[in-house]
């Protein structure tokens, strides 16, 4: 399976999810700087893979301060990293953890307050996978068998330390023997499902069919399709969803077809603070993501673009949430508090 | 205004429709079969757009037949052009109607007759200019002022001979002095809406912004969206529509918001033959063009694609049916009818 991101002595070593599937290029990033400017330029995307960057940003930072600096420099290293991008808690969830740890250590010598930021960073890295298998394992019942998978964006080893939340269920339906295949929708504008999860799914040997994002209801509305699983980059109190752009719509479409519509994340994507979705901030990217395509123009010059990069899926159209905790069900406010405590 | 097609002394010229927004180029068809080569290949689409394109390819056709051979020509020339795309029925009904006058005409010279059926193409051409004009007066009435139309594919002026059903609809409520902006979905895998009705509606002064197919959910779920308006390829008898795929995703998001959503169409584009739409041939079309953009691709190498290029939405989801007859309200089966009569 491919290696989204790992810790190395020369640094963070990403692969490129902008240039994939065309090329696997390997970028490594020597400081805090370049990490934070890869999850902003998406070089690595997807809400836990964030999170994982993010804390291993903030270990590397951290190797660059000093006695006298450190508070300063521990705050100058997080609010970097915090200002990359919005609307997936997970980056802010790791960012604090990381600080937490360092500010524990208060009093340790720096070498070994380095050691163990990273340390940490690792462990974050590591406990995301185990995290997505027992995704994966409380979801794979939930598939129903012999039929087709819809998923949107990519919710898979791509978008997390390794083997994915809702493509985790996916991979773990498989392993458990049912015999399903995947509907993947694109995801324009940064195309994730054609680029990411057509091609993570293909190196997998798990079918798959690719879609443009119009056609989901199409496919739901004949009765193809036996369950819909997406990913989350944040979750309300409430349970309602924030996930890539367009989410909304099939949850809409899997409703109005009578097709169970699945939310797989993490703990680490619940925001409880938050009563519900529509509280989450979205995160809004440039018009270049819409106009063009690997630099091809699409559309004419100078024409108005809005690219809101999220939406909200309101409680009512998510089956059931499944995290490594357990599967939630309605109501959320409930079930989240149950498996977050 | 850019023109579609015309009937010139040396052929058929098209604007490319498959070269827009990058290129303004016309290409002149001499032959039936170059016509219906542009119309299997977009150089020229849209249901309107494509009747008249049948109508002018069976008049170009006729000039090669001559007397012994006149009706196996005719069979000849309509049968190639009717074998091109299945979905819209106005390439259908021009076709039939040309073959209808040819028919008529028995008996007098070659020479006439080639004259009528010419005329009778350029007839159709100008009607259908008309015809929209008093779509476009049907329904400037239904759209909220000082809102925002979203409109799926194009229904414009490249989709018919002139003014458009869709975007005739959102012209006349502006010379009404209505202060409306579009939201076009950019409408993958073939982007009409980024490449030709951004475009035409930004030659017009029209205040658009593009979107991706699968933000219009997150748009009407905000409220800034007072009307959908889009067009059709094949009504059926009870009011199921069929048009470009997306189209039912966008009603079904339409009407769990509140939003009227309206179809614009000539009568020809009524099929009173059909039950319901779900007797409506779907095309299924090349895996390159959801792959590809522009020729570049965007999705790995020997993945699987499904790319049906329309859907139905079933008349439930559908507020009205603008025609140049009338508005025909629920329940079609009446409605429809007694505008067709």
């Amino acid at each position: 399976m491919v290696e989204t991101i790992e810790w190395t002595a020369d640094g963070v070593v990403m692969i490129d999810q902008t240039r994939l599937p065309r090329e696997t290029v390997y970028v490594t990033c020597k400081t805090y700087e370049e990490v934070a400017e890869a999850i902003r330029s998406m070089v690595i995307r997807g809400a836990p893979a964030i999170g994982v960057a993010a804390a291993m940003g903030v270990a590397l930072g951290m190797l660059g301060s000093d006695e006298g600096d450190f508070d300063a420099h521990l705050e100058r290293v997080c609010g970097a990293l915090a200002a990359t991008r919005p609307t997936a808690v997970n980056l802010f969830w790791a960012i604090d953890r990381m600080k937490r740890v360092a500010q524990s250590l208060r009093g340790h010598s720096l070498n070994e307050i380095r050691a163990r930021l990273i340390d940490e960073a690792v462990h974050v890295y590591r406990e995301d996978i185990a995290i997505n298998r027992s995704i994966g394992a409380n979801g794979a019942p939930l598939v129903p068998d012999g039929k087709r998978v819809l998923t949107h964006c990519n919710a898979g080893a791509l978008a997390t330390a390794g083997y994915g939340t809702a493509l985790g269920v996916v991979r773990a339906a498989v392993e458990a023997g049912k015999k399903i295949a995947v509907y993947a929708d694109e995801t324009r504008p940064f195309l994730q499902g054609a680029r990411l999860t057509a091609w993570e799914l293909q190196q997998d040997g798990i079918e798959t069919t690719l879609i443009t994002d119009n056609m989901a209801g199409y496919f739901l509305r004949r009765g193809e399709i036996g369950c819909v699983v997406v990913g989350a980059d944040r979750i309300a109190r409430n349970g309602d969803v924030a996930n890539k752009i367009g989410t909304y719509s099939v949850a809409v479409l899997a409703k109005e077809n009578g097709v169970p519509f699945y939310v797989a994340a993490p703990i680490s994507t619940l925001d409880l603070t938050l009563a519900d979705g529509d509280r989450i901030p979205i995160e809004q990217r440039a018009a270049a993501e819409v106009t063009h395509v690997f630099g091809v123009p699409v559309a004419p010059e100078g024409i108005s673009v809005a690219n809101p990069a999220f939406d909200v899926t309101p409680n009512r159209y998510v089956t059931a949430i499944i995290t490594e905790k357990g599967v939630a069900y309605p109501p959320y406010e409930e079930s989240l508090a149950r498996l977050a405590g």
